[in-house]
């Protein structure tokens, strides 16, 4: 490490993250499936796989459009669980609240976390809260912690990328990323930005029933769909081709986005996933996702090629193609 | 609940802690497995049995004598595992963690993480990393999350204690929380106080080793032995009877407590754990406890009774008896 203090850019989910975890983290806790880096990690109990994965919520303001810290506590980490192809089951809860946090603030976040927990049909079984003195930490933050089963016989990781698999993306990108950022910059537009946060391990479970040829499920989150695709090029060694054409936004997340200055493959989504999958199934597969509601944009913005391994390169509008990078610097903390 | 805010009581594990989950947290998430309120929660997959639990970190200060907070998290959670018989298998670990904060002292907590994770035989198999801006967060929190498995058979539970037990403990009260109060305090003693934390896993191992007739498991943290007991006795429906002539504390640690105006039956351990077992028993569980570093002062403090139910009772040295109520108030917050 460069430096020798935590930077904002170390929870960036880019390349400062990948570089913390891979060079401090990973030297003190090296293992075979931590060395996965996968979303959930996969254990085997007995004769059954699991999935387990834990993630932290800090995400300001707590209540924004679309959504709220409790909602995305639950969704993200059941879609960590869903991108191994498990079905997610059992979740954890762990509270750090500050002290004079509003009753009715919680009873909010409560609720969206029952709400979204029935959805996505996961009970919360365990938990803890800690009260902290006020100015210890920013209001409420929140871990969940997960389990679920892998179907035997199932193994999806960002490994399994193959030269000739379709990219598919279950819908527009950069929603949640760009409301969090107008939010905080307390910008108004004339067609309001909503949070994307949604938990996917429905929609998982239609592909995974007409395809057994899903190779890849990744959630982009942190760093966006530009860098959870450089991730998986990197793990697969393989080079991925997008299509700016193809790529779905929002009209008004790309005003938001050239207003600002910012990249919409680099924002956040909280209830998106990318899917790696058998050229021939890709058809099959994208019409199955568009008759969930959270897949009805669906669409194929890429392919895998065996050429530039570890590399995603960008067929612009105009003709051109660019490298697409894993995000550098900080764009946005406290995003999730 | 009286308040319109989350006090820091709420999370002192005593009365404040008990009516915020009871009464609010089980509202939203009720289910048959939360509302058992264990150290851990049993779930079943297939057909094994796992124990699955969560607690987030906050001590203040990181490092004291006797350990750190990465320490704490790793030895914390394996013993919420071991508290229901379980083998605990593997474990995530999530980082939140402020802007600024020194890389050394996350080396020393990564490091510490590694030597327990290793003593206690669990891996640490995912994990999550969130850096806040500075104020954000008071220098770093760490959650950690457990797996383990249950053996067949096995069923050990704050509901469990039988008239006729007796109550053991696996060694001297109050060690964690007063060292944390003197260091905070800035107070310095001719016996140095100490941390008592500990991975607790193989000694609770031994005792399932030499007997099946372990009713209850629970480690003191929060609260103390006295709040857990209290818990117990409510779980169970009996009285319990303790003999404050029996209570392993050191020296060093009963007059801290004097001069600070504390009561050791509730500061918190970190590195102890209470079992309720079957009279017969009782002898050569406290015989092999008393093999381990871990359990070496092991002793018999109190039995249980069917006399009123839901109580704990003191027989004091003088000859009195006093009843020994749920910790109320904040003695001490950001103990763990």
């Amino acid at each position: 490490m460069k430096t020798d203090k935590i930077l904002l850019d170390h929870g960036s989910g880019g390349r400062a993250s990948h570089k913390l975890i891979s060079e401090l983290i990973l030297k003190y806790f090296h293992n075979p499936i931590l060395a996965d880096l996968e979303d959930s990690a996969s254990i085997q109990i007995g004769n059954t796989t699991l999935a387990f994965s834990t993630d932290s919520y800090t995400v300001t303001p707590l209540f924004f459009p679309g959504g709220n810290i409790g909602e995305l506590a639950i969704n993200g980490t059941v879609n960590d669980l869903a991108m191994r192809g498990a079905k997610p089951l059992y979740l954890s809860v762990g509270f750090i609240i500050e002290e004079g946090f509003p009753i009715s603030d919680l009873e909010k976040i409560l609720g969206s976390m029952q709400k979204y927990a029935a959805e996505a049909d996961v009970l919360i079984v365990t938990g803890d809260t800690k009260v902290v003195p006020k100015l210890a930490a920013d209001k409420i933050f929140i871990n969940t912690s997960g389990v679920g089963i892998i179907p035997d016989g199932i193994n999806i990781s960002g490994k399994n990328a193959r030269p000739g698999d379709k990219v598919i993306v279950s819908g527009t990108i950069a929603d949640h990323g760009i409301t969090i950022l107008t939010q905080r910059e307390g910008l108004n537009f004339d067609s309001p930005l909503k949070s994307d946060s949604a938990p996917l391990n429905h929609l998982v479970k239609e592909m995974m029933d007409v395809s057994d040829n899903i190779h890849v499920l990744r959630d982009p989150t942190r760093g966006g769909v530009g860098t959870t695709l450089n991730e998986i090029a990197s793990q697969s060694n393989v080079g991925i081709k997008l299509f700016e054409d193809d790529l779905p936004i929002r009209d008004e997340v790309n005003g938001a986005c050239e207003l600002l200055g910012l990249d919409p493959l680099y924002l956040a989504n909280e209830g998106k996933l990318l899917a790696f999958v058998n050229g021939e199934d890709a058809k099959k597969i994208l019409e199955t996702m568009q008759k969930n509601k959270y897949g009805k944009d669906a669409t194929i913005i890429g392919e895998v090629t065996d050429e530039s391994p570890g590399k995603v390169f960008l067929k612009t509008t105009i003709g051109g193609t660019r490298i697409v990078d894993m995000l550098t610097g900080e764009q946005l903390p406290r995003i999730c």
